[in-house]
């Protein structure tokens, strides 16, 4: 189909080059299966070569399968005056086993005599031999050529040459770098479209944000003809970041009728990037366009009584064709009906405009104001409609906690201690543990205490934790909000607390949890009798 | 002459209409001299029609010279079916008592029909009326064309009568805004020429970032033949943001040989922009093109290599010329040449070599390791070459903590308590203090100890505070990486702390930023007298 776009996801590879941004294999593996929902073609995972970390992520993920991504392997061409079979950077790309290579060269003659150092026939061998020696292993090779605009600018004659060779060592694909970020929209338009006239083969964009036109260039690349867009799903990268890929998806999809992904995942592009962001434990920016918490909201009071008559004259799509919504600041209700289909999940027979949705709505404003967020922290939400519901009744009451922390011996011992005393019907149990700082030995204490009385809670431990600092300008006094995830061995489920101690807050996302686990259990035992 | 474009800031107006932003009549004041100081052309400082406060500024601002800047007062049209004179937000504007007026109307056929609720005839005689009106007073008229580019895209006939009947009414300039921030930069282009080749008058752009393309719409613009490039010096603005105008500069100054402020101003676009956040008390984001922290920072070995050799392979302009600078990141990938030169600041004798870096190398692979990460905690580092090079002495010993955390009461009272006891040249200093968890209790404590010993750090506090939790598998007994920001109201520095206990991983780094201030003390003692 003509309007076909294939979207390059390079998060876990050029956003990993960012300042402040590191991932576990964990993280990765959170990542590629939720940019493989959204529906991605492609996902570039890592540097096998340069980060031997990587591998292990390659040799993790072939156990999980993927539906819609194919998994990419990045590296460089061979090193100079080397046989290719021979270079470590191809040996470790090859273990990789991954289905797709990205092979990065050089395209600007002055990076290949003066930062490479060799010559500019050398460099030709470079790109042609490495592609032709990864087609020879059945692999889908995208061929990255690095500083192309620049290197066109410079030299025009070279820098076409470097593509024709990357074409003769078997390209499938043609990615155009503005390595530097430092291009207009109209250069990038007019030699995306020299290249796609020139040549037969696949052409992508691959544009950095230097000059704040990452997105521009991508989708005026786009507009020339190229056909693949690689960037980062929420804009991280080396300097000022890549391409913003969930602004990319927004423009060419929404605006101008291409097809990045499937249209019904459109609605999803929203989570996906409050996910990612999580998962890089970064805060997104209100500000992004489609995704931001701000990017439908209205402030000035024309605004808002223009979006209410007709919501285009001050929003230039429909929010919630993104899955993201409206938000008039200082003003009534917000995403009412999304609201209430979790209400009917638990009530069914409540409505719109009935009082028990008001109520709820009212508190989850009151909760956002002290910093919740319940993205990412389903079962919390759940717990507060059914409490405002009158459908909940707590397993047990936390009637008293005391924290010790000391400074630490030289043979680091364990140094913090925890007391907890709990009341279920009426049963009061004291327990005391010792652990790795206050949350960890009161998790101990707690579970220690509440097994006696639910010993299916030996099953669960947590999986995930962690803490976000809000409002930083008060520093340690500041608010912080504390997610937990947490795994009977079947299900996973996430619970957040918000708090300005630290402690505070990560109890009652315990807590929650702890509350969660034995309203299922329930559950499952009401309905072995109905 | 030809490429000189004038720069209209809207910070204080536009800008002021983002959540979370508001200035006091104070912050506008400093705004203004800031702006004025870099010397962009007008400053649109508020809109006295819909916000009382703004007549209040503007009453202020009149004892103080402007040397660069013209102030603007915004207001729009008269409203349907009155005389101009009898409009009330016509009369505020005539308060103010600004040399220039911004006045906004009606260019999108559906809007005046169907928001404002008149006729097409009646929105061209409320722009003339109110224009001309503005005219007779004297103020030069700036007139913005609200959603030109969608009242085009609808009805191009009509979009351009209502600019005609500006220039009847006797507008000084056609600024053309695309409101809802929707336009690709083609369609951007493609209009403003249009509207440049068919009348004499300056023409002006107004963009907004729904598309992330705010920027490239601007320069788009300008390359179209636009004068006037209006936006928000860092970017604030309703929903996803206005043109960030110090972007903006430096694509059209920089990159593309026009003239926005004068030449020796440039290396101020970068100050400039982080006070400008520092009084809306925002963080700049560290990818803001040109002027983020990050904007000339690299972290791959191989960027780090090719910048050495030559600046313009991996960055496309010399930080130097916006005042920004180069960083190197202190990662696993960074190479041993920029750990080099940090440890010749320190010790300039130590060569590449020398037993000295071999161990400092080996010391920094260690504590990466263990999840230390000194990316944004330089001053950690310099500490750790120092005492690795024996060129250090603590100034105290923290000879032992206790915290107590309890369960907070129900009127929320303060949670934790901590006790110290520090040794500042065998002299002992015990302090207590409580506060809101056990690290800012600690903090307090500790601060209060030691400021009997050195007083300087009266003037110390902290500004950030962010937790990492590593590896998160292990959860609530998971590593925590502590990175603290501190300042002492001149200057800034970051240190970092790793630990299994959130508390000892904050005490560290709280420990190293207090030493990073007092050796700067010391440091400053002894250059006087040598």
């Amino acid at each position: 189909m003509e309007k076909n776009i294939k979207i390059y996801d390079s998060t876990l590879r050029d956003g990993a080059q960012a300042e402040g941004i590191s991932f576990s294999v964990e993280d990765k593996i959170k990542i590629v299966k939720a940019l493989d929902e959204l529906g991605v073609s492609y996902i570039e995972a890592g540097n096998p070569g340069s980060n031997p970390k990587d591998l292990e992520f390659f040799e993790r993920i072939k156990s999980i399968e993927l539906n819609n991504t194919k998994l990419t392997a990045f590296g460089s061409t061979r090193r100079r005056n080397i046989k290719v079979q021979d270079d470590a950077n191809v040996k470790s790309l090859l273990l990789a086993n991954s289905p797709v290579v990205a092979i990065f060269g050089k395209s600007w003659d002055f990076h290949v005599t003066d930062i490479i150092n060799t010559t500019l026939e050398e460099n030709l061998n470079m790109i042609k031999d490495t592609l032709a020696f990864f087609k020879e292993k059945g692999k889908e090779v995208v061929y990255d050529a690095e500083h192309f605009f620049d290197g066109y600018k410079a030299n025009p004659e070279y820098a076409m040459k470097t593509l024709k060779t990357a074409i003769d060592g078997g390209a499938d694909s043609l990615v155009l770098c503005d390595t530097n970020g430092g291009c207009m929209p109209n250069e990038i338009y007019e030699i995306t479209k020299l290249v796609v006239n020139k040549y037969k083969t696949e052409v992508g964009i691959h544009c950095h944000n230097d000059c704040g036109m990452a997105v521009a260039n991508s989708v005026m690349a786009v507009f020339a003809g190229a056909k693949q867009v690689q960037g980062t799903y929420i804009g991280f990268g080396e300097r000022c970041g890549n391409a913003n890929l969930s602004t990319v998806i927004g423009n060419l999809q929404v605006k101008n009728d291409y097809e990045c992904i499937n249209q019904e995942n459109l609605e999803l592009i929203t989570d996906i990037a409050r996910k990612v962001a999580e998962i890089a434990n970064v805060s997104l920016d209100d500000k992004e366009p489609y995704v931001g918490r701000a990017a439908f909201t209205h402030k000035g009071g024309m605004h808002i009584d223009g979006v209410n008559k007709a919501s285009k004259s001050f929003e230039h799509i429909n929010p919630e064709i993104v899955g993201n919504e409206r938000r008039f600041l200082m003003s009534e209700v917000a995403g009412r009906s999304t609201i209430l289909k979790k209400i009917q999940k638990v009530a069914p027979n409540v409505k719109k405009d009935s009082p028990e949705t008001i109520q709820i709505m009212d508190r989850l404003k009151e909760l956002e104001h002290e910093g919740y967020q319940f993205e990412g922290a389903e079962s919390t939400f759940e717990l507060i409609i059914r409490k405002n519901l009158g459908k909940y009744k707590p397993f047990f009451k936390l009637e008293n906690f005391k924290t010790i922390g000391e400074k630490p011996n030289e043979s680091g011992e364990l140094t913090a201690f925890a007391m907890v005393k709990v009341n279920v019907d009426d049963k009061i149990k004291m327990a005391a543990a010792e652990g790795d700082g206050p949350v960890n030995a009161l998790d101990k204490a707690l579970r220690q205490a509440l097994e006696v009385f639910y010993p299916e809670l030996k099953k669960v431990h947590l999986t995930d934790y962690k803490v976000r600092v809000l409002d930083t300008k008060e520093a340690t006094a500041a608010k912080v909000r504390v997610l937990i995830s947490s795994t009977d061995g079947k299900h996973e489920w996430s619970t957040v607390g918000v708090s300005t101690d630290i402690i505070n807050a990560s109890l009652i996302a315990l807590i929650d949890s702890i509350e969660v686990k034995l309203l299922r259990e329930l559950t499952k035992k009401i309905k072995a009798y109905i």
